[in-house]
């Protein structure tokens, strides 16, 4: 155990028939609010209607910024802050899945400063302050709805850049599963690899000492993201299911797996950023290709974090630790294939000749987030083993 | 998974070296501090000097309330709410264990009203505000250090009574594990009984639908608990022991594990208070008598819960639950040997002759806590099951 300090004050509100508090929630904390959200989906699962007769019978006035596609685009925030100044709104609420959400946040920053908010994630400009916000999760995965980070791309640098600060916890977030009963197959398995990626990183990247009590906590997350995936694919209106997943998927990124394990990097998201940067690959099936390329080469250089992992979440049982973490890396690729995910570059249509150029992007995120020791050399020579 | 609210604003600040941040955190919230804490111990330790020379440090005024002993009585609370009040106090620091940490959330609240606090613990009065408390964890046990509960024996009336209220969560919990170091072997080893019977009490008393993310959590946290106790007793100056042993306890009982388990109860507790205030028994030695009775009634109407708990935490494999969770509890009582805690009445001096008057003394906090189920037949029926 490392020492650390713990504190996340986002209040969750969980459970059917919950997404209604979003009106007396908000109102406690604004009077005029961005509604931000993404495209057709809210609107034909009913939850848009929802919440704005929540919003309004709370007395809230809304205005709309809808439109956040995966892989959020800085202009769009851009769109939001200018929208945000003029109308003088002093609140924030998002209805989406993580992209809504880190829009979101971005917008409840920038609406506070006059310079670009790209300054944020490019280091040059610290967050002195937000506007409050209010989330109803959509789509489970990426624990935005309970935790301080975004990650934004601009499209005009083909930079997908991510950034966290304390002011940036959500004040509340409303997670019902119901609203996730119609999240298509392919978006689910894609949210459960991000998850269990965040889940992976912290583990494998962590040093001693190591640390008992949270390496419990997730390996069980990890096993509950794949069991509760699993039923989801299964019977895609399974409310137990959806629940179960979406509570594990929250709590694998929001400061909780991560205390007390010291230093953590998150190299697999680092690689596959500059993937959707470049390509617009959906953020899961980037992770889905990147991870047993990263953890191949983390295991041959310290294969001891996966071999645990293989033991306790796979119960792999063999004789060293890097046939345990060989065996292991097979078991993830095995699931991802059993969820529909892509396992290699050629799977998301990204041929070897790119590696160059995906290396030299990655290495410019690699500098702001101190994770100098991945070169360019390096994270092409992991991308290879994503061939 | 059921319904539920997680919102838990402590602020943790977890390592060794972190003590005198209670200057500073306690300095951003008041001016003139109660200083609440226990007898020798942590001037023997050190922590004592190093709390002061912090909180000096930061300019605060300091009035001291030591003499806080186990089973905190109801007396020091008052003689502290009125010291609190005669020097017009604005914040609570807590330097000690639950006991201590109890009684400051006592007296932080009942310095701001008028009537006798006790009418919070029989539900005649609810609490409306509370002075910013911080804390210094000096004993790894209760999770007060992170919750909203307080437990407090009025020694007039023998009864030791729990109440919660979310206005009483402590702002900021230091926990230094250094500040454990000298805590010796008995109370090592009842710190441990109380956190693992508090993961107990929820894994057993939820209803379906049960809740797999929750049930890793639980079992992963006893697991570490035992793990580290024993690590703990082997060598106490076990710094990471130490360290793994108090996040476990922290993170038993701070409203993470019973979120989403619906309607739970505190049966070992209920029982346990009874022996404590008619006895002024240890409470981790009273619950190490209680647990073995209480599971082994449990078992006879609904082994399921505890056979899945021996499988999964002490890899138990039998053919029915019945023997699982029988033998669950056989390993339970030798994990309670083998740390030199009793596990039977005998064992703390109370005869069979005196389970009616334990068995009254419970009912009455039964009807308070809506356990109504629990007549003062059935506990003398558990309490004879603790022979």
């Amino acid at each position: 155990m490392q020492n650390f300090v713990f504190h996340n004050p986002t209040k969750i509100i969980f459970g059917q028939g919950t997404i209604p508090q979003i009106g007396p929630e908000t109102a406690a904390l604004a009077k005029r609010v961005l509604l931000v959200y993404g495209r057709d989906s809210i609107k034909k699962n009913g939850v848009y209607a929802q919440v704005m007769t929540a919003l309004n019978a709370a007395g809230l006035e809304v205005i709309e910024h809808g439109g956040v596609k995966p892989n959020p685009i800085l202009s769009h925030v851009h769109a939001g802050i200018t929208l945000a100044k003029q109308k003088k709104i002093d609140g924030v609420v998002a209805v989406g899945g993580g992209s809504v959400i880190d829009s979101a946040k971005a917008i409840s920053a920038g609406a506070l400063v006059e310079h670009d908010i790209w300054k944020f994630f490019t280091g040059r400009k610290s967050v002195c302050g937000a506007l409050p916000l209010t989330c109803v999760l959509t789509l489970a995965a990426s624990s935005s709805e309970m935790n301080s980070a975004m990650v934004i791309t601009n499209e005009k640098t083909n930079q997908k850049f991510g950034f966290a600060n304390r002011l940036l916890f959500p004040r509340t977030s409303i997670l019902d599963p119901t609203a996730t009963l119609s999240v298509p197959r392919h978006q689910a398995a894609y949210g459960a690899v991000d998850a269990v990626s965040h889940l992976l990183e912290c583990y494998c990247t962590t040093t001693e000492p190591f640390n008992p009590v949270q390496d419990r906590l997730m390996e069980g997350l990890a096993a509950n993201l794949m069991e509760s995936c699993g039923r989801i694919l299964a019977a895609p209106n399974d409310y137990q299911a959806r629940a179960d997943f979406m509570w594990a998927a929250t709590l694998s990124l929001n400061g909780l797996t991560a205390a007390g394990l010291g230093k953590i990097a998150f190299p697999m998201h680092l690689i596959e950023h500059a993937l959707s940067a470049l390509y617009d690959v959906p953020h899961g099936a980037g992770l889905s290709v990147v991870i047993p390329g990263w953890l191949t080469w983390q295991a041959q250089r310290n294969p001891a974090r996966l071999a645990r992992f293989a033991e306790r979440v796979f119960q792999i049982v063999a004789d060293d630790d890097l046939s345990k973490a060989t065996q292991g890396i097979d078991r993830l690729k095995a699931w991802f294939a059993a969820i529909d995910c892509p396992t290699d570059l050629a799977g998301i249509g990204v041929s070897a000749a790119t590696i160059p150029e995906i290396a030299k992007n990655a290495s410019t995120q690699a500098t702001i987030w101190r994770m100098g020791d991945y070169s360019v050399e390096r994270i092409a020579e992991i991308l290879r083993l994503c061939l």
